[in-house]
């Protein structure tokens, strides 16, 4: 039985991820063009992604500030190279109560500017470094083409912004950030993600160089899902973000950013979901039980309680669904919502002094005794879960993951079975917008040294000599 | 010894307050007009008030949401009331990317628009009400005059929306958040605030009614402090948000929208501080105890770190301060952030087997044995400075309300020592505006019937028959 309001995802996969969406209720279309109303089920997700996070920022020395939502035109104007990327892309406000503007402010795409420009009222000496600075906000880009989760006009991430008194103390922070998403990827999200440095063509305007980390989709298209920068002076140049160093000397700061969005919603639904609906990894799932008591039975909704208060106790997020609705209502509803574990509690369970519990992933049926130690074996289900999901996404991604020697290689993989493509590069950036040009495949991340392989000695574009293996692929 | 950094505030309570608010790294000025840097000190008070309201929001059922930044003019025009509210003070957006835009956008200065036009799309039976939703979000409104924290252009806030079936429903929602937000300002900010309803005039636009909250700051100034609004059916007339009842007509639903600021920063700074800077009540403060070891004794940093221990496994937030900086620096340091309980670890404690430890609101020094049961003993201090801040600021506010039978004593309490004034009114607007008139005295709130009295029998203003005390003073 397939969820009817869900188009099958080898039918339409577009369709498909939208419907999960709406299905799930994650999000809905607003009357605000490009914009979504981010809904509970999918406001709890974010929520829960921010609480793992936030944890390990503050383990590693960052503290939460804010900073405001307009920049002044002439603060943006500062950077050249983040002006000329964002500058097509932000929304500006000309008018505030009646009174037209002198200046002009845009809302803001990303927060280098203000951050840069806080720092360079409190960073006097070396004594005031490191500052770790993170904010969760929105941010507005004005995107053409729009869909929820994996591009919108407006959408939520954190930010963080640093400043540090050496280049290696900035270039391991970022290093240690990326490692930090990587983590959680792979830990919560189980996601098994790449991760490398972007190429000059693709990194973060205003950056020295950018890692990043990226996701396969299950349809093979790739998703850039968090970026760590290192600014090194760039920016402390151009907001005068100066210091007393240890010899007494001014020196100029060395700075970082790193992000993640509201974006890694869509990346759950689009490596683990399913024709029936969110799945979601028990680690991220905001609830990770339903009991669904059978009938009204006086001694059935208590023995939903019981189990309830035992779940409770061992910290295992759940809830009993004693609404109004069919059982088969709340099991299918259970199901589009990517609750990891449902127990189905009937009379007959009862009788037999069994639970049944169905798990999201395999949807298999597991009737265990009541005497059992439910949690136990609820935990164990959960992490067994948790697991499948990361192993499976991982042999997709293995046998999604291709090696290429010609260009011609390239382009059957991508017209026939897209995925990521190992390819040699010879670093220049005209072989990037000749392979372009095969539908629009991108480089990726250049992966990091312990994660190079030797596929060819020369580039796959233009056969000259070559050092780095690039992957390579099409992405949202 | 006082801070020097900081003016004393019986001499300029107005420079007083800003230089806490920057002696205490809250929040800083930014480049953007009217708008704050909130620093870690100030963001982790934030972060604190938003992890105890949000649980009480969440276990009287409400759940987060995120709806669009900006507004689309021809949605907030819907309706008329709210329009002519915020018109006059919102930021237009009129350019996106490189585009004029076809249709203004303004950035949200409160939500109900955005909200009422989901639920007109969500809503639509019975069975899917209540709907009780809340977000937490930044605004903005084009203020003249600013102030950290108590008015600046643009704040962050928490926003619950929600939609009922029926009146009866919907009313008791709206007194309810007034309620938790009165037990959260009594039982955490230690602020004794009072609450009732405001009159026509001081109500917020588009509201049937608005109940409110107000809390007296040290200089006799008002400080509304967060409200609760019953909409009636306005928003779902204009906003067409129907649904089928139980005998399966079409009816308009009931909607509430209520709110607090990071506003209430600055309640705990003019109602708690002092010329030291910064004092927390220790159940909002995001540190309850500095450690500060004097030399750097190993013994003396072992010893640090066993007390740090032992308040880590009984949840006292802590911190040990190892810096560099000398022992009197940290002492300031940790007095001029509020930390409520300061510990002085030296040799001579070492010695005598005690510690030293200081207590913020009173700056006691108090010597305990190391043989006492420290964690009760902390304990117990912090709930007595919790107490101790909540029956000072109770006892001030009581001295400092006061009573009038004519417009001639109304004056002469505002010009020679302000605060609140209980007086009758006959209700009608002439009265207030006349009011008004001595010095901008404004209506604060109209108590519930349980806390009204009965002060004569006449309107303090036209002489007229009067049935209600109303609540008056200045305000910010």
């Amino acid at each position: 039985m397939k969820n009817k309001a869900i188009t099958s995802k080898n039918v339409d996969f577009a369709k498909w991820y939208t419907d999960v969406v709406m299905a799930s209720h994650l999000a809905s279309y607003s009357n605000v063009k490009g914009c979504i109303a981010i809904e509970p089920n999918g406001y709890a997700i974010w929520e829960k992604m921010q609480s793992i996070l936030d944890k390990k920022f503050k383990n590693t020395g960052h503290s939460n500030v804010y900073m405001p939502v307009l920049i002044p035109e002439n603060l943006l104007n500062k950077e050249g190279e983040l002006v000329n990327g964002f500058a097509p892309e932000v929304a500006w406000v000309t008018k505030g109560g009646e009174k037209e503007l002198e200046e002009r402010m845009c809302i803001r795409p990303t927060s280098e500017t203000l951050f840069s420009d806080y720092y360079s009222n409190v960073v006097k000496s070396y004594r005031d470094l490191p500052k770790k600075y993170n904010q969760w906000c929105n941010v507005l880009r004005w995107e053409k083409e729009t869909r929820p989760f994996l591009r919108s006009r407006e959408f939520l991430w954190q930010e963080g912004h640093t400043v540090h008194e050496t280049k290696e103390e900035a270039e391991q922070e970022t290093k240690q950030m990326l490692d930090i998403y990587l983590d959680f990827f792979k830990n919560y999200l189980a996601i098994p993600a790449i991760v490398g440095r972007k190429t000059e063509k693709e990194k973060f305007a205003g950056a020295e160089y950018t890692l990043t980390i990226e996701a396969l989709m299950y349809n093979g298209v790739a998703l850039q899902s968090g970026t760590s920068h290192y600014f090194g002076q760039k920016f402390s140049k151009a907001y005068d973000i100066k210091f007393v160093d240890r010899e007494n000397k001014q020196q100029y700061a060395y700075q970082t950013s790193w992000g993640v969005t509201t974006r890694m919603i869509g990346a759950l639904i689009m490596v683990h979901s399913d024709d029936n609906g969110l799945v979601l990894p028990p680690k991220i799932a905001p609830c990770q039980v339903s009991i669904i008591p059978i009938g009204k039975d006086e001694e059935i909704i208590n023995y939903a309680k019981e189990i309830q208060n035992t779940l409770d106790k061992n910290e295992i997020s759940n809830k009993i669904d004693s609404s109004e609705k069919s059982p088969g209502f709340k099991f299918a509803e259970a199901e589009v919502n990517g609750i990891p574990i449902r127990i189905e509690l009937g009379k007959r369970d009862l009788e037999n002094h069994q639970i049944t519990l169905v798990r999201r992933d395999t949807r298999e049926k597991i009737t265990i005794s009541s005497n059992d130690n439910i949690v136990e074996k609820i935990q164990e289900l959960l992490e067994d879960i948790q697991n499948n999901l990361y192993n499976r996404a991982l042999k997709r991604r293995n046998e999604m993951t291709y090696t290429a020697t010609t260009l011609k290689e390239m382009d059957e993989i991508i017209t026939n079975h897209p995925g990521f493509i190992k390819a040699m590069w010879c670093g220049c950036v005209e072989c990037e917008n000749k392979i372009k040009e095969i539908k629009g495949i991108k480089s990726r991340c250049i992966p990091f040294k312990e994660e190079q392989e030797h596929i060819s000695d020369v580039c796959v574009c233009c056969g000259k000599p070559a050092k780095k293996m690039v992957i390579w692929g099409i992405q949202y």
